[in-house]
This record gives structure tokens, sequence and C-alpha cells, in this order.
């Protein structure tokens, strides 16, 4: 049975066929939020830490954090800001302890720069996720060097030199070159998380149907565990959140086991505490009944975040959590 | 690729593997709903008719109707109201022709009560659902020579005079030789509609695993369309809206094509509006796109039913639909 291990200082998440849906909090990452990459290129960190306890409140349980950050105002004053292979390293190692003094939970380092990833693996305790590979020869040949050095698992998004393939078939084919590819370094297909690629449903209609056989595919023939960005599915489309929230089950049910998302949404976040419960992965109920009273609280007038984050200090109160006795 | 063809006067619905969930309304029916009863023993049909409206408007293609009233009044004063046989076929007959004057779908003809369903086929125009037979031998003696006879397709409850078996492959094959009973009378698969029964998450953890398993068997092994009464599912459970929402859309990834339910919920028919679109079952996501209008009036605070009421009278109105010309 196919377990993807990732752990932080004291958490152990395991991402398998057999486990809970892993929601990975997608909000840490300055890429379209220019309020927080101008935070970060003044050296604030409030939204991050925000944003971390709220995910882990809502239920994330890794967090992703992307350094893709362009600071502007550096940038006029000194060109070198103009490359992210200045900026990002030591911005990634900054967000990683940052994150990790505010939460206790596993991290997925996420960057387009090699060496954003080294800081990042660096600077993270415990065993991050590696965020990531794709087919293309020469992050190929970078990624999968750091992936082994650091025995961490990584993600594998199924396009390569040629781009996203519009078929199926050729994303299951490049899918399958990384996991063959990274058994040439020594690293087993369990320590694989593959992305195959989510289009968005309004301008390719077999776009659920696509995955969700893929899905399959790469369970049933590769034996790896699978990931998404799950909103691209509902691009474009009005009330894009009633799409997520049936697009999570439906992929739940085809065997997807996480997704890099946003936690701090009730309707997905309700749909895979449902689905969990209809896979038999959440025993007697429990996880759904104690949401079931966030749900209450969020009818009575709090925000789902506020409830969420409610819940989780009650909670942490009563059962002795890190945070609730620091 | 297997089909089952619902006719009212004027309408065909399709129940089949590649075709738009097909929402099968539960609402006219007296069981359990004392006030309704109530109202069918004083000759009063306006919940009926209001029933009827709204169910089509909120989205149901097939409206159930079942007669299964308890004249506690009547019962009083002449004992023959006592008896079931007696009181369901004349009200079957009157149920049938006030809903086939209010909308022009095709009915489900729902009863326990074999001369009951002789009298909805009697008075029904097109070809409605028969619901239901069972693998009771009483029962496939009684139900399969009526289906025969008006040329209809049945519901076939998976249970048999041995009740409900926890049991997935006891269930299955209950399913299995109802379709053989039915092959001897010369009635078709394609005209056989099976519940593969959905017993509750809360009392059975493996319930939903169950039933996405069946169906899939019953459409690969058996070539059948499916339904079931989807909210067993959360039964006794908080916010069951939610295990609706997330249960549907994972019974249609695994190839359900019909329920029995209330249309009158958000939650639920969002859930199959959306996997309509994820299987592409909505092409260009024409539906999803109207349904979407619906969502924004019921965030500008009207009820969904009232809503939908409002989007189905102006489309009406627009594609000159027969109420609309009335």
């Amino acid at each position: 049975m196919t377990r993807t291990v990732l752990e932080s200082k004291t958490k152990t998440v395991i991402i398998g066929f057999d486990e809970p849906f892993c929601v990975i909090g997608e909000r840490i990452n300055p890429t379209g939020r220019k309020k927080l990459a101008a935070e970060l290129e003044a050296g604030n960190f409030e939204t991050v830490i925000k944003d971390a306890l709220e995910q882990v409140a809502c239920g994330a349980t890794v967090l992703d954090v992307n350094s893709g950050a362009v600071f502007t105002n550096k940038m006029a004053e000194d060109p070198r800001y103009a490359d992210n292979n200045f900026v990002e390293p030591p911005l990634m190692k900054a967000l990683i302890e940052i994150v990790q003094q505010t939460v206790d939970v596993p991290l997925c380092i996420d960057s387009s720069v090699p060496a954003a990833l080294e800081a990042g693996l660096a600077a993270c305790e415990g065993r991050p996720l590696l965020n990531s590979v794709t087919g293309e020869e020469e992050r190929l040949e970078l990624v999968l060097p750091l992936v082994k050095k650091y025995n961490v698992p990584v993600v594998a998004i199924s396009n390569d030199d040629t781009g996203i393939s519009p078929d199926p078939d050729v994303r299951f084919a490049v899918a399958k070159k990384i996991v063959e590819r990274a058994a040439d370094f020594g690293i087993p297909a369990h320590d694989i998380v593959v992305d195959p690629l989510v289009m968005p449903v309004g301008a390719m209609a077999s776009a659920g149907q696509q995955v969700f056989a893929l899905v399959r595919r790469l369970r049933d023939e590769l034996g790896v565990n699978t990931t998404c960005g799950a909103s691209n599915i509902s691009f474009g489309l009005p009330h894009r959140h009633g799409i997520n929230g049936a697009f999570l089950p439906m992929a739940i049910g085809a065997g997807m086991t996480s997704a890099i998302m946003n936690p701090v949404r009730q309707q997905e976040m309700e749909a895979i505490r449902a689905a969990n419960f209809l896979m038999n992965h959440d025993a007697n109920g429990g996880e759904w009944i104690r949401f079931a009273k966030v749900l209450e609280a969020v009818e009575g007038g709090m925000t789902f975040a506020e409830a969420s984050s409610a819940a989780s200090q009650a909670a942490g109160g009563r059962r002795g959590g890190r945070r609730g006795r620091g």
C-alpha cells in the first residue's frame, strides 16, 4: 500500500490510499498577491503568520510555502533583485523559519528556482514535500539529485519540454517517465506524488473525466499518490466553489489522495470532510461531527476561518496541544 | 449503451450512462407527512400541486407519486379504509391525474399495493417508471406481469424474502436474480433500474464504498441503470445535506444514473449540476451557468424554491414552453 510520509519536527502526515485526503494549504504564495509580495519585501511576515494559523485551523495538514516574490522597489535600487535566483533562496529560508515557528505541520517547499528548493530543504525540520519536478530534462537533472540527497518526497508535474499535453495518455507517459528516472536515482515510487494537471472544464469539456481516469491509472499502474491544483477545474466559471465542491469528492472517489488548495473555503472543506467519511476514512464520523459544529458557528454568523480557529483553539486547550501549552 | 426511456404526454427523459443525472422528485408522498395525508383525505390537492410545480422548477425531470396514505378519520367511520388495497388505487388515480394536469414530466408510480400500481399505470399518459419490484417471490409474480403488460421500466430494489442483506455481494445477487426473472417475462435489462440500497454511513462505516462498488458492478456486469434513496446515506447525522452533497457526485462518478430525492434542496442540486458538468453531460456548461443565476438570486435573499421557480417561469416565457403559453 503506497504511503508517502511527511514530517514536521513533531508531526507525521501520511498521504495514502487508506488515509484521509491530504489538504496542502496554498495561501503562502506571493504569486498574484501584490499585498503579500510588498509585505515580504518590507520584511513583514504578519500575513504569512496569519495564513499559516488560519489554514491549519481550517483543516490543512500540510502547508505549501512558495517564495516566488517580485521585489519591485528593491529591483529599482539594485538590479540583482530582478533575478529570482538572487531573491528566492534567502526568502525561502526566512519563510520556512517563520512558518515552522508558527505551526507544527509538515511543509511543502515550492519554487521554480532550484537554489530556493535547496535553501528550503536546508532550513526545514522533519521531512518536507518538494514542489516540484517536471518531465523537463533540465528540471529532472537539477531536482532529482536534491530529492535523493535530502531523502524527501517530491511532487511530479506531468508536463515536459514539449509543454502541457491536452492528451491524457501523453500526461500519463510523462508521469511514468519521471517515476522511472527517479528510480534511476534510487527514489522509490511511493515518494513521488504525481500532479496529472487539471484543465479548466469551462475550456475543455472532458477535463473532469480526464482527471478521474488519469488518477485511477496512476494509482493502478504506477502505484503513486496524486495531487492537483484543485481550483483549476473551475477557472473562469461562475460560482466556482460549487464546481470545486463536486470535483473534490469525485476525484477522491477516483483515488486522488491530496490537493494543493485554499483550505479557508467552507464549501471545499465540507466536501472533503464528507468524502473522507464516505470513503471510510473517518472512524465513527468523529471528524464530521466536530466539523458540523464549525458549520453551526458559521450559521450563527462567524466566518469559516473564525469558527475553525475557535474550534481549533478549544480543541488545543482540551487536548493539550503544543500551542495550547505554549 | 443502456438507455431507459421514460415519457410523459409530451416529454421524453432518458436515464443512461451518457445522460445528465436523472433527479426523481420524492416529495409527493404522504408517508410520514401527516399534513399532506390529512389534505388528501379531505380531497385537497393544493400541496400536491405546489410540490409538483416546485420540484420541476428546482430540477426534477421525473416525479415520484406515492399513494401510501392512511386516512384516519374515514377509517373511524368505515373499516374498509383500514385496508390500503381499498384506499390506494383510487387515490393513485386521482394523484396521477392532478399531477399530469399540473406538470408535463414523466412520472414514477410508487406503491406497495399492486392494485395501486395498476391503477396508476391505467391513468398515466406516456411511459412511466414503476416503483417497485423486489426480489421477494410474491412481489416478482405480481409486479413483473404489470411491467410486461404496460411495457414500462421498473425500479428493482435489491432485497428479497430474507430481508435486506448488509453484504453487498448478496444485494448484487438479488439484483441479478430480478434481471434474470424479468428476462423470463421478456423484459429487457435496459428497462430495469436497480436500487442497490443505500445504508446510513453513520451506522455502517463502509456504506459509501459499498454503494460505489455496487454501482460499478451493476453497470459493468448487468448493464443496468441505477437509482437510490440518496438521503439514506446521511440518516441520523448532523448537517446531513453536506454528506448528501458529497455522496451524490461520488455516486455519479461511480456510474449511478438517477436518484429518488428531494430536489428542493440547494446543496444537493448544486452538487448534481456540477457533477453533470464534470461528467461532460452539460455542453458548454449552459445548465451550470443558468443554475449560477439561481444561486445568485438565493444570495440576494430568495429561497431556493422561489429562485428556481422564478428562473423556470422566465425561461418558460422566453422559450414558449407549454405552461408559459397556457
